[in-house]
């Protein structure tokens, strides 16, 4: 007898897993059961037989959701505010008064109008650090996206943040009763830097981050600035040293940026098993530098791609992260090899997945969650494919963000033919806009 | 009485004309006559009365074609092939034989799915260097795309090319017979570099180019390898001093790429008056490296901006080229408001005609065609826009290229609700394709 369990089957052209072997399987089939896993990923030849699985035919190539490792998605709100002051009076004059100003409202919009932007574009799990996190939730369950959310500490003069008890106390809780360890809702934990969060609260993260086995989530060096001022506080140490002598690194970390390590420090984040969020777009925008991907990755640390907030990048776009990657990566080391464009789909997918945690997405294998997008690749910039190597390279280096048709998380469709079909999107761009212009007048 | 003509009226939410003032114009309106240029440019209200126009209302913006200055279009037919290979293996194992091999009918179906490419993302001209430049035309004529053609001396050993003296005389004759003062294909000269041409040819494709008053093309200081051969060949002078010293600057100059240059090349540029290709997706995806945009620009030389070809690149998308002159401007000066978002959109459209030597482009002012682009506002990434500026900020930083919609070359529509209407798209892809599978055969 066998066992028929009520679920979807895919049919592509192509399916390209983003496992390890970096496989692309010609008329392929991924099956989907009810719970949202995946059941079979292979050529539809030798899928099971199976009578209770309808069919589902799609042109062109099946692909992991990606994700968005580092992200303060609701600053959509900000978006484009204040562009081309310099970063201190930008972050004085414009984005401090207006973030001081944003209510529950503003950050359940802002989130909702980031999910529509995300999941039409393939990115199907962001990690999420802002405040206002029950709002931001609330936005990511309505949406249909999958999140990790990682509520921040941080010292900073808005009267409602509290003390930094207060909101160690506020983000302990909401990690206990918002966290669902298999669900599209989980839950880490953050301090927001090494410069912004005194020593004891630093530690006492990281203590309920190791309790709790629960990601922690900090900038790391994402300034020349940043480094400097910290290491004059500490005797000459770097950021990641004075972290690690500090304990903080006993936890799961991820660092987001990391772009200012020396030999030494990589050698630390590697030996600790930190994990990276690089953000070669807002790390471009603000300035701020370019991260030694090549470097990081040949020392064995896990990697995953950030675009960051998209007040500095100024959108959510994961594609254009996978072609910065690279070709910083080119131009730092002078060397068209430096990072394929395998690898950067690598970041975006299965790498990403593993720099949160999460081993439960980023591949299109049997147990995996079914986060997967359909890329139509009728665009004139998919031709000519010769080779399998062909379709990556124009996945990384030509596609249109467009190309993405059909998007589904944990085997539940949010985007059909190009339409997000989980948000009002019209909605969510007439109350963003409606929050940005209350927010400039300064009320 | 008043004179009427018969045009079109459309209406836009937004006109971005591209003038040096950066005005946006809100409920704006452009005019075009039926010789395809712009009679009018401004408020709807202000707008002259003419019955005869046929109000078209457009939702969103409308600005100016985008201009793509240096370009081996047909290259499409080679794009992603070999990705991954060390540059020189790369040009030698894979793009040169494959090149030697590209017939007439390989260029054409290459430029014609190159032009679908760039009219449907916005690109209504390209400068163009290339080979078997009668097929490229004939495929540009077919487009309804506008094209400054720059046929090429080169010294390499396919034997089709020809002598240098017999490709001369066929680049001489195809610009005396191709050429439209006025047109939508008028036609430069180029001589690859001065690394493939020698100085005698250098020197008579320069003084070609004066006496008939033609554009002249060149590869300049593209790597740093480059520059130590020429170098090394003229006594330690740099590749611009070579060529101001060959007499090569008294004609109208275009150097592509310009990026391995000292302040004394920039200044010696500058005096010549020699406008620049600045590519800078190519030089990142080769690692050779950054252009001193910003150095360029001080000084006072006029840049447009370029893809190269898409072998290099891997698409024709001039959005994201602006999108990384200005991010790559920025890590260079680690300064976040080194190139504003305004001038990278300056240097796609206004700058990029004015290094083309065609003042009839590239600005929706009367006089000039009615070469447009209508953007669709909708995306989210649009979303807030507080300020004019902030619309400048998403068309640079946010935009999808697909947020371009329609899009008219000297007042014809090519490009209706994001099809491009003049071109058999999917003939060309199969064409391409079958091209791409014959030339990687050795066939």
């Amino acid at each position: 007898m066998v066992t028929t369990i009520t679920g979807a089957r895919y049919l592509a052209e192509f399916v390209l897993p983003c496992d390890e072997d970096g496989v692309l399987i010609r008329d392929g089939a991924v099956d989907v059961d009810a719970d949202g896993r995946i059941r079979y990923v292979g050529t539809a030849d030798a899928a099971p037989e199976d009578a209770s699985r309808v069919p589902h035919r799609l042109p062109g190539l099946l692909m992991p959701g990606l994700v968005n490792t580092h992200c303060h998605s609701p600053m959509t709100v900000l978006r484009g505010q204040g562009e081309g002051l310099p970063l201190l009076r930008w972050l004085a004059e414009v984005i401090w008064p207006r973030e001081a100003l944003m209510t529950e409202d503003d950050v359940f919009w802002g989130m909702t109008l980031a999910s529509a932007e995300m999941l039409r574009y393939g990115v199907t799990t962001s990690c999420e650090m802002y405040f206002r996190n029950e709002a931001l939730a609330a936005a990511v369950q309505a949406s249909g996206a999958r999140c990790l959310i990682t509520p921040a500490i941080v010292q900073a003069p808005w009267p409602w943040l509290g003390s930094l008890d207060e909101q160690l106390d506020r983000v302990v809780r909401f990690g206990d009763t918002h966290h669902e360890p298999a669900g599209r809702v989980r839950v880490g934990i953050a301090a927001h830097s090494a410069y912004t969060v005194p020593e004891p609260y630093l530690r006492q993260v990281a203590e309920v981050a190791q309790d709790r086995d629960r990601l922690l989530h900090l900038h790391v060096a994402e300034t020349e600035h940043e480094g400097a001022e910290v290491s004059a506080r500490h005797g000459g140490a770097s950021v990641p040293r004075v972290l690690a002598d500090l304990g903080v690194f006993r936890a799961r970390v991820l660092a987001a940026h990391a772009v200012w390590l020396s030999d030494a420090d990589i050698a630390l984040l590697a030996e600790h098993e930190v994990a990276v969020a690089h953000c070669p777009g807002s790390n471009a925008k603000l300035g701020s530098g370019v991260a030694r991907l090549g470097d990081l990755l040949a020392a064995g640390v896990t990697v995953g791609l950030g675009t960051d907030g998209p007040a500095s990048n100024n959108d959510l776009d994961l594609w254009e992260e996978m072609r910065l990657a690279t070709l910083l990566a080119r131009l730092r080391a002078h060397d068209p090899t430096a990072v394929g464009a395998r690898r950067a789909l690598e970041l975006a997918t299965r790498c990403g997945a593993a720099a949160l945690g999460l081993p439960d997405i980023g591949v299109l294998e049997p147990g995996r969650f079914a986060d997967m997008v359909h890329v139509d690749v009728a665009d004139p910039a998919f031709v000519p494919v010769v080779e399998d190597a062909d379709l990556v390279a124009h996945l990384v280096f030509a596609a249109p963000r467009t190309a993405v048709r059909d998007v589904w998380v944990a085997g539940r469709q949010v985007v059909a033919d190009g339409v997000c079909v989980t948000v009002d999107t019209d909605e969510a761009r007439a109350r963003v806009q409606q929050a940005a212009v209350r927010l400039a007048r300064g009320v």
